[in-house]
């Protein structure tokens, strides 16, 4: 196995600059981009457990993501692991499972194996779990979600803006009766795309109805039960704007088991692209993501913030798509 | 393996010197640097000593799955999961993303940080890390691919049968050139669902057909190409049994493009459940896989191991059942 000697020798570098590199000081680019192609080409793992006693943590992130069955996570946990890697950190994934216990578990975990960074996509509403990392020096970031009364740097898709360009849409295809299946009011990715529906419907002139939206838990069955409910309703509707992937599954099965056609009886849009949006007859419109994005950067934030933890938190919101399928497009 | 008192010896400090070091605490610095080249140059895990008192190991898993993005895996994680959990450990996830060396890193992470054990979805056919892990005391399970020259607990499906039946059901409903796409030849999964495939076409008296046969790599754009080269190729087929879930979307994907109807131009089977098979038009037949029970089956072997290092390997194989709908439905 290679050494940070041999590393040395290949770029023709001393074993400080080599060092140097690894640990992310300042260093000449040109010597730095010989150190990255001498470590590549040979393979060289940093030493953990010598980079673990100088540094007094390990090099291992953990992303405490809210649901690993979620397709938008498992996505966004490949850009992570990009800009890790390139880093010399190692990723573990940890599923909170939208479970504030178990995510009080996952903290405990990454403080107690003295992780180098947390990323966090909370499952809880409350700031606890994050300052109780930012308070033991652990640096943290989140993702996805922000959390009121955290000092930390968040990277966010721009819920409102993507609730908006979808609602907004629906009004132009003709749809009247236009409900939104949101998730739990707590939750800033829930209230950001709820505000965004009612912000759009505002702009056309059109009269909130409290009876048309839903507060669903995210997942598949919430997201069916949730439809249910809006189709026995007072008020049916004939387009709906449902709030992440999961629940958007929910919803396409309960209108195939009332024998509802979409979108003749019901139009479609959901928030999160879905792999499959364009095998399911009709096509499903989608509001998308830039999911390996949100976690590069999240990633590049977490680094940043390892290398100089007193800096002021950074707040970046990512653009999200309207990708128009057949699902939301009405002949008219 | 080293022990602190190598260690001290080696640095020519006292043991209660090494102590410090490892924990951090206020030593002279000539003392720390020749502590922490003792530890390099001896390949010593500190953590061993930190916890010795207590348990020897975390009371962490690391489940090292081949592919996150693949909802085979992350649907088994949730049967660990519960395990776990009931047994007092955490579970964390590494993501060798079909990569043999992302897979030694973790490795490595697991050793250098004392898990309490390993579950490992191999993405090597190489017995070379799950020897390297088994030699250091970490109990390790096998989930769902098998390895030659490996003495471990291994749960797996039963992929002979599940393909046997999926190739038996596109015989009986008369399709009469039926492709096979399977994964890597020298994984244990794509070779055991070939034979199964194999088996009922000889079973039916039919000859087997090599220029029907493609070897792809378990993921989406492996199983497109692998559909257009059949094509393309000098026997069309009018049916295919896709090995697994990632692939059947490529080869649907393909299908969709040629503008061909399934199951009218071609039928199609695929492995693994896939969540939104009933959405799609046609609805699509799988042969599925009993994921959470695989990950729960695994994670009660770990149990068993951790308990009792020296008992005989066991092998779990556990059933699949064939999902008809419409994907592979002649009207005749």
């Amino acid at each position: 196995m290679a050494t940070i000697y041999d590393v040395a020798r290949r770029a023709e570098v001393s074993v400080a600059t080599v060092s140097r590199v690894l640990n992310g000081g300042s260093v000449d680019p040109v010597l730095a981009e010989r150190v990255t192609k001498a470590v590549a080409a040979l393979r060289y793992r940093p030493n953990l457990v010598a980079r673990s006693l100088r540094t007094q943590r390990t090099r291992l992130w953990a992303v405490i993501i809210s649901d690993v069955r979620n397709p938008f996570f498992t996505d966004m946990v490949r850009g992570i692991e990009d800009v890790a890697s390139a880093e010399g950190y190692s990723v573990v994934l940890c599923n909170s499972d939208e479970d504030e216990a178990k995510e009080a578990d996952y903290v405990d975990v990454a403080l107690a194996e003295r992780m180098a960074g947390v990323i966090l996509s909370p499952s809880s509403y409350r700031a606890a779990h994050v300052n109780s990392l930012a308070s033991a020096g652990c640096p943290v970031v989140l993702v996805d979600r922000e959390l009121d009364g955290v000092r930390a740097d968040a990277v966010l898709a721009d819920n409102e803006q993507g609730a908006h360009i979808a609602t907004k849409h629906l009004v132009e295809q003709g749809f009247e009766r236009i409900a939104c299946v949101t998730g739990p009011r707590e939750y800033s990715t829930a209230a950001q795309r709820l505000s965004g529906y009612h912000a759009a419907l505002t702009e056309a002139g059109r009269d909130a109805d409290e009876s048309l939206v839903r507060f669903a838990d995210f997942r598949e069955p919430g997201g069916h039960a949730a439809m249910q409910s809006l189709l026995d309703g007072p008020k049916r509707p004939d387009a709906v704007f449902v709030a992440n992937n999961l629940m958007t599954i929910g919803v396409l099965r309960c209108l195939t088991e009332r024998r509802l056609s979409v979108p003749g009886d019901v139009g479609v849009v959901g928030f999160d692209e879905l792999p499959w949006a364009e095998l399911v007859r009709p096509t499903i419109t989608t509001v998308g993501q830039p999911t390996y994005e949100e976690g590069r950067v999240a990633a590049e934030a977490l680094v940043r913030r390892i290398k100089n933890p007193n800096a002021e938190p950074t707040r970046t919101v990512l653009p999200t798509h309207l990708h128009v399928r057949e699902s939301s497009v009405r002949g008219r």
